[in-house]
């Protein structure tokens, strides 16, 4: 196979576990025979400091004439507390988001045994989660209509029947493959935005008989998985609900600095851990690449390479058995390893299997 | 003093913790030499069944007539899972908010410390979290105008200026009395609504130089509330982010069962448990009616009744210490009480102090 990867490594971290991930993909794909190509693109505030765009038409363009897009993170303290700043970085997201038709966002929440000692859950509680949540990702209030003035401002919650039906979809498929067990997260009692998605999924449940189908408020849902986070297979949800609950999950894993996830929709689709640009950490070194890593995971098994996505899962796994680990993970006792240090020694993991 | 209180016990659990509360209220008041009247009034699915209208004209007005009102709970899953019921017990709580003008939730979130073992939180993270959430109750989304037909449907996320300093100038004098550490939760970098809040608490933090306000975005709100819940001590947010957090909230103490809550406003103010209506335990004399007892004793607070808050308190934490307590808490472990022995027992206590 021959791949075309846009890389956008974006801000803070970004660009040093961009790194990590691209020497991660370029060894994988050695191993395995497939030839790689990477171009390079802008997006987020070092889009706006170059060309003033957080996500300008070449790196749509760039995204669009690749067969995948490896993204890493944007964000900058500089725009947070202006409220009157004009272009920020996370609308560089939302664009190339909408822009790329990426209307789902698939969220692996999994345990690592061996982090478990990081999640705030109690342990019993915690073991063996393994969930998918599944945002939808470019419909609801972040792209309905907006208003703002300085005495009143609003947002609009907007959905579709076919917005809602497609992402259904997506959830329906990953339930099928997995313990076939869905959980449709809205708050019909109170929204008519709600009220619709649950009336698709309650014609669409018939179409798959072996699924459970619950529904679920979302206060609840935020309880149900800190309570019991081994309830969920796959849950779905509108883009707001799931912007709170797939962080909410992330967190209850202990293993946050390990979560990639994958964007997907109507045309080339995103690959990209579920952390931010953590611009403290900035050029030290010490971010962790594993979320990067298992994002190429994610990437190639998006194209069918299960044995690929597999080595590196393995690679990973190893590395976290050696202790070969960012401080997050160590905190801090033991060896130090660095960001580059631990994406070379999956590399050299990769190259001597 | 004299009080006129309006009983409203509503669906499910809801008579049958009133009566608790109730008991208490009248035990504390005779101790206290306070004489107290009680009016009953219809909510939710009972005023449904009962004249169509899950807020009905005639509780209005008894609750406008009264000092305060002691509210249970509402929800009957008859109406969950029909998208086309065309009115719901939950219309007959955003009704009365709406009416009564209650613009601020109220949630404390406390561990007790012979609960901690319930959190579904490690005990180094969760032991001696206290804080409160202060929800803003009648604007935003479950209120801004609504569309639905079967291909589309909106909700609107509206906020006025007024609405947003009223219920952050409750924030930050609940602040000024407690660490004095205010967090707004929103998130602005993506809503205009939540642009306009931010704004208006930037210029407010003006007028409290001495507490110390931070801004976070819901998303890691919802993280930081299991990573680290002493962090926070009055945390300030919007209707629906605010419905989803303070339910997680809620949880993380492992004392869900115990929390009361009172929404305040324009006209009488409101005391209530923050459980729900919990159906399948009606009429069993099962359900823990600590928070509704909770909620009398912040009713007394309420009209400056330091000790008699005091007592109720005392009460409860003796009755969790004897062990004389529901299920829920006891675990089916050693002798079971009922909601009725858990009452008596409380009222018994501050009969005999
Ligand atoms: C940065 C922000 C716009 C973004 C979102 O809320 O969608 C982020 O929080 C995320 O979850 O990817
Ligand atoms: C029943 C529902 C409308 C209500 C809400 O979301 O406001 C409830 O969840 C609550 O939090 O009091």
């Amino acid at each position: 196979m021959h791949l075309k990867i846009a890389v956008l490594p974006g801000d803070g971290i970004g660009p040093e576990i961009s790194v990590q991930g691209v020497d991660v993909m370029s060894a994988i794909c050695k191993k395995f025979g497939h030839t790689v190509e990477y171009e390079y693109g802008v997006v987020g505030a070092v889009a706006i400091d170059h060309v003033g765009d957080p996500f300008p038409p070449e790196t749509l363009q760039l995204c669009k004439n690749s067969d995948a897009v490896l993204f890493s993170a944007v964000g900058d303290p500089r725009f947070d507390n202006d409220p009157n700043a004009k272009v920020r970085p996370e609308q560089g997201l939302l664009a190339m988001r909408k822009q790329l038709g990426l209307y789902a966002n698939i969220r692996p929440v999994e345990t690592f045994k061996c982090l478990l000692h990081k999640s705030p859950l109690r342990p019993e509680i915690v073991d063996g989660a393994d969930f998918i949540c599944i945002r939808e990702l470019t419909g609801g209030m972040y792209f309905g209509e907006k208003y703002e003035d300085n005495d009143r401002a609003y947002d609009t919650n907007h959905y579709t029947r076919k917005e809602v039906e497609r992402i259904l979809r997506v959830a329906y498929d990953y339930a099928m493959r997995r313990r076939k067990h869905l959980t449709v997260v809205d708050k019909a009692n109170v929204l008519a935005s709600s009220r619709l998605w649950r009336k698709v999924a309650q014609e669409m449940e018939k179409e798959y008989p072996e699924v459970t189908t619950d529904y679920m408020y979302v206060d609840n849902a935020a309880m149900r998985m800190i309570q019991d986070p081994r309830f969920f297979d796959v849950m779905v949800t509108e883009n707001t609900f799931g912007d709170i609950l797939t962080d909410e999950g992330s967190v209850i894993s202990g293993s946050m600095g390990l979560l990639p996830s994958a964007s997907t929709g109507e045309s080339t689709p995103v690959f990209e851990p579920i952390h931010g640009s953590w611009p403290q950490a900035k050029g030290l070194n010490i971010a962790n690449p594993l979320a990067q890593i298992l994002s190429v995971a994610m990437l190639m098994e998006y194209f069918d390479c299960r044995a690929e996505g597999a080595l590196i899962r393995e690679a990973v796994n190893a590395s976290l058995s050696a202790g070969v680990a960012t401080p997050d993970i160590t905190g801090n006792k033991g060896r130090q390893f660095s960001t580059s240090d631990v994406g070379a020694w999956i590399v050299d993991y990769i190259n001597l299997k």
